[in-house]
């Protein structure tokens, strides 16, 4: 898919950034990206649900228990998972080690990893890594921060915005990597938001969990996380503004709506960047019994691998949709149903509308981004989760891509 | 992957067969294929839980009720799913105009379609192919039968076995179509089982039910239907032996085995018939906390795409195995894992044994056929899910094929 590239965000008042090539990865790519607060800052934090989460996570978990922080270290290459007590060790190693060189806490450093899963970090090449991104670290380092990050990504992810309150603004940017794929949080997700607003430990919390829920966990299905999945937000409170303390607090709303916009933008980009994906696709449920339900709905024929293929070819195979909604688990009256695909109204009353509507859906799908509609009632549900066509191109880059 | 072509079975006593092309398909391929009793026979049923279920489901489960039938009638190239009042219509058109030709009574013919959806079926065509089925009845008609079921299947699916009870030998004889796709039972799966067994209705059912956990039901997931799916088992009573009543009746155990055995060989097939699937892979846990948690951490590898796209690569990339396992829902300690592909023993302890154990393992997955063990604990409970590889072909078929 053809993606429009933005300019490298500019500095966020409070943070140094650096990515570097320390030997983690092979052919001098870089492979660790550091942001780093002038002084301990407020962090929120949410972690992967899955049962085998890696070292690292483990060990963050501890890190930001306390809700502040100084670091963010991410290595990639190596996702240091399944690596067991030898793991764990690595992590905590690796956080002393740039605590020495900051001059702080190993608890301050919140370690993050992705890559290969099963092998050992090699010690020699990570502290080389440690070393060298020390000593780049700069206020215009977000750049290669982000480069730093990327694993089987095809290119850089960031967002920002900026957001009016208490006369002045603030700025909230984001980087992010990981690659939508057919559970797109299967593929390790790895995002940090740095801002220069001051936020209380409860504010940010409460502002990162209402903004993921339209963003990253729109993308990802059941709480299907990876080993290594971390989403920080970072406040260094250097913003002209007031203390937000709360959702009553000035500013508040400003900010948690630029902070939704960056992880929506973020979220997109990964979903463009599913590996061999050509399409990206909201599915949008409308008149179920009730949110949890439409989103029930939603999941099913986004993740629906006949779905994605069928998005694929273009082909507006809405016998495959229906064949989805009636396996969600969901109790929906088909001679209810209606789907659009953009404007083009494609089913109504639980049969096609036309040849015609056919062939009209089939224009539409052959471009790279549009909606489809599905009304299956008169009640208040709804949901929308964005999904990637399923290439052939896609096939080949997971059976290649080797662990 | 390569099908060794089995013989067609013989007759079944009791049983006519046809396939014939009378115009719902095109260019002159078989499209409708009749089993027809020599008077009623005693018939148990399990049908699609697609709540979205198809015309002739719903008429099928009316004409089940009484546990007897006359005749099967299947129609490929059109589901009549989704096609309202006017498929309902159609589909007990099609039992009149087939009982008025056998001279018998409607309620007496199960009809099953297969094909695409959301298309009304042509009257014309169809009365054209009942007509022509009719006359073509034969004993040994079971293998034009199996080939007028096909729609995306590569070959025609049947699997016989005898069994000895009350001193005297009695036939099971199944035909089957579908192709296991990422979903297996998303495919459209017809299957009709046949025997000379004196059956009672209680013992049909029962044994039915028993031999579906062993073979479709361990290619499906979670209750996951297509429209259309339907399986049948007609019992005609002229082997010489005595009223299998009951569990404890003579030759329940035998009939019921054998009757395992067809199911379980219709089931491979279909799987191995998957739309460009180039591999068969058993994936058995064991020593879940009990056969349910079992179950799900099966499904869930066995489904994964990330998992099928690694054995389409014959890589043994246990690090998505694991992932897949910490999402299941089940709790698991990921320090007692074991994986054996075959009898290579890939990673113990929950890490990887050596780096030679992944190259023998890379070895075995280079075959058509292999079984990956999942050892997860010290408990009884285990499962087995049939899956098959997901190939490039696979998704180029499935964009092409349209609705």
């Amino acid at each position: 898919m053809k993606i429009e590239p933005t300019a490298v965000p500019g500095p966020v008042r409070g943070f140094r950034f650096s990515g570097v090539h320390g030997g983690l990865k092979r052919r001098g790519r870089r492979d660790l990206a550091l942001i780093v607060a002038d002084r301990p800052v407020v962090c929120a934090a949410v972690f992967t649900r899955n049962r085998a989460a890696a070292a690292p996570v483990l060990v963050a978990r501890e890190h930001v228990a306390d809700g502040r922080c100084r670091a963010v270290m991410i290595n990639s290459g190596n996702a240091n998972a399944a690596t067991g007590e030898k793991g764990l060790r690595m992590a905590r190693w690796s956080c002393r080690e740039l605590a020495s060189r900051l001059g702080t806490e190993a608890s301050e450093v919140i370690p993050c990893s992705t890559g290969v899963i099963g092998v050992q970090l090699e010690k020699v090449p990570f502290a080389r890594a440690i070393s060298l991104a020390v000593d780049g670290l700069s206020r215009k380092g977000l750049g290669a921060a982000a480069r730093a990050m990327m694993t089987s990504d095809a290119f850089p992810k960031w967002s920002t915005r900026t957001a009016r309150y208490g006369g002045a603004l603030c700025t909230i940017t984001g980087l992010a990597k990981g690659a939508g794929m057919i559970h797109p949080s299967m593929a390790t997700m790895l995002s940090v938001v740095v801002t220069d607003a001051k936020l209380s430990r409860r504010a940010a919390g409460s502002m990162l969990n209402s903004a993921l829920a339209g963003s990253f966990n729109s993308i990802s299905v059941d709480g299907v996380t990876s080993t290594n999945d971390t989403l920080l937000l970072l406040a260094s409170g250097e913003a002209p503004g007031g203390l937000i303390d709360d959702e009553d607090s000035a500013g508040f709303v400003e900010v948690a709506a630029a902070l939704g916009e960056v992880l929506e933008e973020l979220a997109r980009l990964v979903v463009r960047d599913g590996e061999g994906a050509s399409k990206m696709v909201d599915v949008v449920v409308e008149g179920a019994d009730d949110d949890p339900s439409a989103r029930r709905l939603a999941d099913r024929v986004a993740t629906s691998i006949l779905v994605k293929t069928a998005l694929a070819g273009a082909d507006p195979n809405w016998g495959r949709v229906l064949c989805e909604l009636g396996n969600a688990g969901v109790e929906i009256d088909m001679a209810k149903l209606s789907i659009n695909v953009d404007d083009v109204s494609l089913v109504r009353g639980g049969t096609l509308v036309s040849d015609e509507a056919r062939r009209m859906a089939r224009r539409v799908m052959r471009g790279d981004s549009f909606t489809i509609f599905l009304s299956v009632g008169k009640r208040s549900g709804k949901a929308r989760v964005i999904t990637s066509d399923l290439t052939e191109a896609y096939v080949h880059f997971n059976s290649s891509y080797t662990t």
